[in-house]
């Protein structure tokens, strides 16, 4: 890969959540190459695949760049209190990965540690910088702040892709994916007391990956270039009957450039936001108090979450470009 | 009043159920006005205020243009499960007409049956032709479908003044007022298996009444202008926090102009409608599947309810205009 130039100790430290899964190996890539974050661990959650498979999928992921230092920690398999729902072949494949016939991972590059060791490890190292981007259902994140209080003092903040604030849902009419997953998990994770910004749907499915970008990825000819559109196949796949034409969300990656903020969201007030764990239809939402809209200005000051309900566009473009600097 | 041109026999019988409340009476008014609709009875609901000043409330405004003949029932006091929320004095005033000392109702002039048995008499008299607008909580209909199931074949359709689809509720981040006050009853009377439009606050919050308005209302010398006038000073003065200007939405009106035809949403698709009756936060949204939106085609055919998403504008002028055909 080509090296940042940014010395890795004076990046922002990155821990990632994830249930690799097609878009959370984009992001991770993107994530790899910016300058302006270092990702010191990654963890993994059942979600898209189950958690040790997304963890496998992960090494496949950093080993593509020759970054399998990086630790990589198996995680919650199920969420804490709901069934579990079905992983998401439909959009990732049954290998979380499109299905490509991607090597196998090696096994023996797992961290041994769990993945809550882990997050408590890094937090510690990281002491107040550690920033989290959570791309997968938010039960590691409920465990590790209810196992430790004081966890909330030591990470600087949270990004997490989820949610649907003033747009329906894409599992139900009401809720997306990740929240659905562990509802429970994510009333505790969104309200543990730490600066939380959520990207939702609402900017998720505005900034959408197209043919014409996946073909300029593989025409590159570089490994990732290759990777990533042959990955991507079988998501615009899936995504093409939600859209009516060949497209898809940038969903985890977008939520990796809010964390960099190299996408600024042009609407993204501070905002309650409440997770419905109950088991009606709207299970799985989040409900975010926008009235204030109204008056031209939804921010509640008193709020710990931010909420990106606009983003400027093209982020797609620019993913693609920084995508290409990998070989 | 002035007298509409068309005969009451050829114009489309509609049974009004409300919680009167100033916004209903607007709509009222606006009915009372049409050409194309006959009010043939009112039932009350407690929400605004209690059901029973509610039906005097309704009286009055009957009062106002000579038309005591059409029977006003008072209906259900409280939700069917649920908690009675406190009354909206603060949107409608403690008397839920703006506290302006309009005169006493003749209370005489009730109807004596029940609400339950007004909406089956006239089920009956008007069989497959009665129109039912409901602009308060939907105890009545939900009790009235319930105690006799082929109700839903005698009445041609429903249109409800309630919910939000894609925007915050008002009484809570996710719920709309009349929705709120009785979640049980909303469900079942939504899913009775008549054809329903629901017109939500996505619509009713952007056709606002001004002080503009108010004052040529109040500038005809008419009665009804007059009275409109005043009874909206308190509703105006509730909604300047919501909005940062002296507006108010044509909540009521603007569904009885659906009803009628003379507004014709410009989005209005069928779409499957699922209220959330659970303790969570999201207790009394309604839940509206629109993903079809990312499509451009939210329509779900096999639904039996239609939601007003978007409206063309103007609707307040058109209201002024109609209200100011009366003395």
């Amino acid at each position: 890969m080509t090296l940042p130039t940014t010395p890795p100790a004076l990046r922002m430290p990155v821990l990632v959540d994830c249930d690799t899964g097609i878009d959370d190996a984009v992001a991770l890539l993107y994530l790899l190459a910016s300058d302006a974050v270092e990702i010191v661990g990654i963890t993994t959650v059942g979600g898209n695949a189950p958690a040790r498979l997304c963890a496998l999928n992960t090494l496949r992921v950093l080993a593509l760049v020759g970054r399998t230092d990086i630790p990589v920690a198996v995680g919650a398999e199920r969420p804490f209190l709901a069934e579990p729902l079905p992983h998401s072949a439909d959009v990732h494949g049954i290998d979380g990965m499109g299905d490509t016939d991607l090597e196998p991972a090696d096994e023996s590059l797992l961290d041994p540690r769990s993945a809550l060791a882990l997050i408590d490890d890094l937090s510690r190292r990281y002491d107040g910088r550690l920033r989290i981007l959570a791309t997968g259902a938010l039960t590691n994140l409920a465990l590790a702040v209810r196992a430790d209080p004081e966890l909330v003092s030591r990470v600087a903040d949270v990004v997490v892709m989820g949610g649907a604030a003033e747009v329906p849902g894409n599992r139900t009419p009401a809720a997306e994916a990740n929240i659905l997953h562990d509802p429970e998990g994510a009333a505790v994770a969104l309200s543990a007391g730490w600066p939380v910004a959520l990207v939702p749907l609402d900017v998720t499915m505005t900034e959408l990956l197209t043919d014409e970008h996946r073909e300029r990825l593989a025409a590159s000819g570089t490994r990732v270039g290759t990777f990533v559109a042959a990955i991507t196949d079988h998501y615009v796949g899936f995504y093409t009957e939600r859209f009516g034409r060949r497209v898809a969300p940038c969903h985890d990656a977008l939520a990796a450039a809010v964390l960099t903020g190299e996408v600024l969201p042009t609407v993204f007030p501070r905002i309650r936001v409440e997770v419905e764990y109950g088991s009606g239809p709207a299970r799985g939402a989040t409900v975010c108090d926008t009235r204030g809209r109204y008056v031209g200005n939804p921010d509640q000051t008193d709020a710990l979450c931010r909420v990106a309900l606009e983003t400027p566009g093209g982020f797609a473009d620019a993913l693609v470009d920084r995508l290409l600097t990998l070989q």
